[in-house]
C-alpha cells in the first residue's frame, strides 16, 4: 500500500493534494520549482520559463463560493470574484490552516519520474530532483500526483501568420502582458478571444487609440454579474444541472443563448460564432460589450498576414500603423519528466481515465490532477480528484480494467468530438457539477438527496435548489466535514457580506418564494426519487412531516439569508 | 430687429448657436476664450482656470443618434457612444460643413455684457472683450447668446470635511484627474457618485489596491448597453415618452427600477438610494457592478472626517492609509460678465423662462443656451434652444408677459421640488424629449403625427415607435431639412454600422414584429388622434389604405433595417 506520495507542483492542485494525502494518512512531499506556492495565481512582474504568468489586474472568473476547497470556505468578507492577490491570500490561509508548508520543498524541480524496475509489483517510482543550486537528488515514492497544470508553455503559432517577421511593431504572447500603460494612444491588435484575450483587449482599450480584437470563430460571452447581480455561476441549481443531460442539447443552448443575447445581441456585436453556446469554452468578460459599443474595441476576423506595420485580416481589410500585437493564443501542456509510454500528449490531447489515470499502468500509482478545463471552478475539482486518487493509491477504490478504462476514454472522446468545436482548447473540457458528481460517486461522497429530504429538508432544499457548492461533497462518506452543513446554510451570507460596506435602507419586498417553492417541490420529490433510485413507498409516509418542516422554513430566502 | 448676435463660448452650444444665427440670417460673432472650439469636450492635459476639464478616457453617455445636431447626423461608422476624441471630430466636421469657423474669435474672453442706455428701445448690449495679448475691445450687439455651460467652476466643498487640512495623502477635484497610472497599488477614496465619480472610481480600481466610493444618497445606475445591446437611450419610443407624463410617477419608477435591479440588485450592491429612480439625475456606468462584485471598489457612506491618512465615514468605519481622495463633487455655474439684475445665480439656482430667457428684460435679446441637465443628450437641446432664441430675437416668436413667464418658472420650480431630491445637481433638470417638444411647439417644428400617419405611415411608425431622434424636428415648420426623412429611415443603420467590423453568419430569426405592431397600432391610432387633437372622423376613411400601407412595410425591422 502506498505511503509516500510525490506531489509535483505547489499551485492550487498541489496544495489540495498535500492536504488530501494527509487526510488519508499518506506522506506527501511536494516539489515546487519556484520560490513560493500559488502556481498560476502568483503574480510576478517577470514571467518565468515554462510557467504561465498573469497580468496585474487578473480577477478570477469563478465566484468564491463555487471555487473554494470543500472544507475551507473563503472568508465571508472576501469579494465574490477575487483579484489574484486575494486568491494568494486564500492559498496561504489554506496552507497554514492545514499545516501544509512543512511538506513543500520550494525551488526544487522534478527532472525525471521513472517506474522502478519492480513497478509491476511495487508500483513505485524513481524520482530525480534538482534544487536551486543545481544539486540533484534521487527519491523513491510509492505514488505520484502530477499537479503542473495545463498552462505550461505559451502557444505562439507564428507559423500561421505569414509576414510576422516583417512586423515593425512589438508583439508578444499574452503571458508577457502585464499592464497597459506603455500603450497609451497606440493601436493594438489582440489575437484570440479566450479569457486572456478579452481581458487584455478591454484593459488596453482604456488607454489605446484603438484595439482590434481578432477571432476566427467568435464566442459567446458570459458576465460575472448574473441576473439581479448574483454571481453567475451560482444561478444554476443542482436540480437544473442534474436535468441538463436529459434536456436536448439544442434546447439548452437556446435557453442560454437567449439570455446572453438579452445582455447584448452577439450577432449585432460581431461576436456570434457559428457553433452553439455549449460547444465551446465560453469567454467570461464583464466589460467587452461596453467597449464595443463605444468603439474602443473593434471586432475583427482572423489575421492572415502581417506587412510591415500593417495587419491584413481574412476579410481583406487592412489596419495600418499597428504598434502592438498580443497573441492571446493560449497554452499547451506536456509532462517532460514522464516517459511517453506513461503519458503522451499530442496537440493537448492525451488519454487519461476520467482525466486522471494513465490507463495502461500495471499499478494505479500515478494521477494527473487539475488537467481539466471545467465550465466552472477548477480548485474543488482538483480537490475531488485528489480525494479519489489518494483512495485509489491506498487500494480503497478500485479502477476498472485497462480495456474498460480505454472504452470509457473513447466514449468521452467521441462525446467531446460531437459536442465541441475541434480545437486544442477543447481536449480536457468537463461540465463542472456533472464531473464532480461522477468523481464523488467513485469515492461515495455524493450528497444523498433522499436522506437529506427525509431528515433535513431545509438543507435538502438548499442542496437541490441552490448552487452546487463544494461543501455538498463533505456531507456524506469518507472525508466528511462537520462544518459542511453550516457552510451550506450560510453560503449566501458569505456572498452578501463583502457588499455590506454601505448600509442601505432595506425595504420589505413583497415577493414571496412560496409559489416557486411549492411548484418546484413536486419536481424535486420526483427527481430525488429518480436520482436515488429509491423505492417510492419508502418515503411516502414522511411527506406529511416533510411538508410541516418545509412550512416552518418558509419563506426561504433563496438569495439572502 | 436683431442683426448682430454675440455668441459667448465656442463649445457644443456655441457652435450650434452660430449655425442657427446663420440659418435665420443673423450675423453671429462667437467669442471663445481658449485656443480652440469644443468647450468641455476638448481634452487638455492641464486644466484651465474656470473651465471644466475631462480625463483621457471620457466616453459620452448619450448615443450618437440621440446626441447629434438635428440636420447633421454623426457619420455611420462612428461608434454609438463616442470617446471625447470622436466628439471633437464631429464638432470640427460640423463647424467645417456649415462654415462656422469664420465667425469664431478664439482666445477672446468676454469681460462685460451690459445693457446699452437705450436698451428698453434697442434691446442692444455693450460687450467688452479681451484678447490673449490683453488688448480690450468694445462691441455693440443686437442680441446675446450665452453658451458658457454649467461646468464652470469646480465645486470643492472642503468646509464640509473637517480635518481635510490634516490629510496626509493627495486630494483634488475630479477635474484634475487625468489618468490612473500614478495610483498603482494605492488606496483611494472617491467622494461623489455622479458620472465623473463613477468613471474615476472604475478606472482607478483597475490599478489601485482598493477604491472606496463614498456617497451620501446612493444612486440608480444605468448602463449604456441596453437590452439586446441597443443603446439604452434609444429604447424608449416617442410613444412611450409621450404617455410618460400621464402615468403615475410611482408606476414609472417601479418599471424602471425593476429593470435596473435585474441587471444588479441595487440594495445588495449597497447603492440603493432612498429616493425613486426619476427623482435624481441617474449615474451612467457600465462597469461599476463588475468592480463591486470583484471588491475592487467598495461602496461607503459619506465621509465625515479626515484624520492624518485616515478617512472616517458616517457609519463610524475608518479606512487607514488612504493615498488619494478625489472630490467628484461637481461644478457650479455663474455668469460673471452679466449684471446681477439680468441674471443671478445662487447655489446653481437661477430664474429663466423655459431655462433660456431672463424674464425681466424689457427686450428679449439675451438667452442662456445649454443651461440644462437633461435625462438625455444636451447637444440637440442646445440646438433647439438656439433655433427658438434666434426666432425670438427676430420677433418671429413672442414671449409671454413677465408675470406669465414668472408664473411658468414658479410652476416648474414647484414641480422640480416635488419630484427631485433637493440638491444643487437638480436645479436645471429637464426630461429630454418632453422639453424638446415643449420648445419645438414654440417654433412650430414638432412632428405632425397625424399628417405623417395619413401620408407616410412608414415614417410615422418610426417616429412614434422609434427613439425620439433629433431629425424628427426637421420634418416640419421653419428650418425644415430635406434629409430629415432619410435620416430617420436610416437611423438604425447608423447604429449597426460601427459594429460591422467582423461579418457574422446571419441566421434568419424566427421573430416577427407583427404581433407587436398590431397591438401597438391601436394604441398608436388613439394617441395620434389625442395628441393632434384632431377630429376622429377626419382620418377614418384612410384607415383601410393605412392598413394596406402598414402591411406593405411589414415585417418592420425595429432594430435593424
Amino acid at each position: 500500500m502506498a505511503r509516500r506520495v510525490a506531489v509535483i507542483g505547489g499551485g492550487s492542485s498541489g496544495l489540495t493534494c498535500i492536504k488530501c494525502c494527509l487526510d488519508e494518512g499518506l506522506e506527501p512531499v511536494c516539489f515546487e520549482s519556484s520560490d513560493d506556492i500559488g502556481g498560476l495565481w502568483r503574480f510576478k512582474e517577470n514571467p518565468e520559463f515554462d510557467r504561465a504568468s498573469i497580468y496585474h489586474s487578473v480577477i478570477i472568473n469563478t465566484s468564491k463560493e463555487m471555487m473554494c476547497f470543500s472544507d475551507f470556505p473563503i472568508p465571508a468578507h472576501f469579494p465574490n470574484y477575487m483579484h489574484n492577490s486575494y486568491i494568494m491570500d486564500y492559498f496561504y490561509m489554506y496552507a497554514d490552516h492545514f499545516q501544509l508548508r512543512p511538506y513543500i520543498r520550494l525551488q526544487t524541480k522534478v527532472l525525471n519520474v521513472i517506474q522502478r524496475p519492480d513497478f509491476a509489483q511495487s508500483g513505485q517510482w524513481d524520482i530525480e530532483t534538482e534544487d536551486k543550486d543545481g544539486k540533484r537528488e534521487k527519491h523513491v515514492f510509492d505514488a505520484v500526483l502530477v499537479c503542473t497544470g495545463h498552462h505550461c508553455h505559451p502557444h505562439l503559432p507564428l507559423k500561421d501568420f505569414p509576414g510576422i517577421n516583417t512586423f515593425k511593431g512589438k508583439y508578444f504572447h499574452s503571458r508577457d502582458y502585464k499592464s497597459p500603460e506603455d500603450w497609451r494612444n497606440k493601436r493594438a491588435v489582440v489575437i484570440g478571444i479566450g479569457n486572456s484575450g478579452g481581458d487584455i483587449a478591454v484593459e488596453l482599450s482604456r488607454v489605446t487609440k484603438q484595439v482590434f480584437l481578432s477571432t476566427r470563430r467568435g464566442s459567446w460571452i458570459l458576465n460575472r454579474v448574473g441576473r439581479n447581480g448574483v454571481p453567475v455561476d451560482m444561478i444554476l441549481t443542482r436540480a437544473f444541472r442534474m436535468i441538463m443531460p436529459i434536456l436536448p442539447f439544442a434546447v439548452l443552448c437556446n435557453i442560454g443563448e437567449k439570455r446572453l443575447n438579452e445582455r447584448f445581441d452577439h450577432e449585432l456585436y460581431g461576436l456570434k460564432p457559428k457553433h452553439r453556446l455549449f460547444s465551446q469554452h465560453p469567454m467570461v468578460n464583464d466589460d467587452l460589450p461596453n467597449r464595443l459599443i463605444s468603439g474602443t474595441i473593434k471586432m475583427k476576423p482572423n489575421v492572415c498576414e502581417f506587412r510591415g506595420s500593417s495587419v491584413v485580416f481574412e476579410d481583406g481589410t487592412i489596419e495600418d500603423n499597428i504598434d502592438l500585437v498580443v497573441f492571446a493564443t493560449g497554452y499547451t501542456f506536456s509532462f517532460p519528466f514522464l516517459q511517453s509510454h506513461v503519458i503522451s500528449v499530442t496537440e493537448n490531447k492525451t488519454q487519461l481515465y476520467k482525466y486522471l489515470f494513465p490507463p495502461r499502468l500495471e499499478k494505479p500509482t500515478l494521477a494527473i490532477i487539475g488537467l481539466i478545463q471545467p465550465l466552472g471552478a477548477i480548485m474543488p475539482i482538483s480537490e475531488m480528484q485528489a480525494r479519489w486518487a489518494t483512495r485509489v493509491f491506498k487500494g480503497l477504490s478500485k479502477l476498472p480494467s485497462t480495456s474498460n478504462m480505454l472504452k470509457d476514454i473513447k466514449a468521452k472522446e467521441d462525446s467531446m468530438a460531437k459536442r465541441y468545436v475541434t480545437s486544442q482548447r477543447h481536449t480536457i473540457q468537463v461540465d463542472h457539477l456533472l464531473y464532480m458528481d461522477e468523481l464523488a460517486t467513485q469515492i461515495g461522497v455524493c450528497p444523498n438527496l433522499l436522506w437529506l429530504f427525509l431528515t433535513d429538508p431545509s438543507l435538502w432544499l438548499r442542496v437541490l435548489f441552490g448552487p452546487g457548492t463544494p461543501y455538498q461533497f463533505r456531507l456524506f462518506g469518507p472525508g466528511q466535514w462537520a462544518g459542511a452543513r453550516q457552510a451550506i446554510l450560510t453560503q449566501w451570507e458569505r456572498v452578501v457580506q463583502p457588499f455590506k460596506t454601505r448600509s442601505v435602507l432595506v425595504q420589505e419586498s413583497g415577493h414571496s418564494h412560496l409559489p416557486l417553492l411549492l411548484s418546484v417541490s413536486a419536481a424535486a420529490l420526483l427527481s430525488t426519487v429518480y436520482f436515488n433510485r429509491a423505492n417510492m413507498s419508502s418515503f411516502l409516509p414522511d411527506i406529511t412531516s416533510f411538508l410541516e418542516r418545509l412550512k416552518s422554513h418558509l419563506p426561504l430566502p433563496m438569495v439572502r439569508q
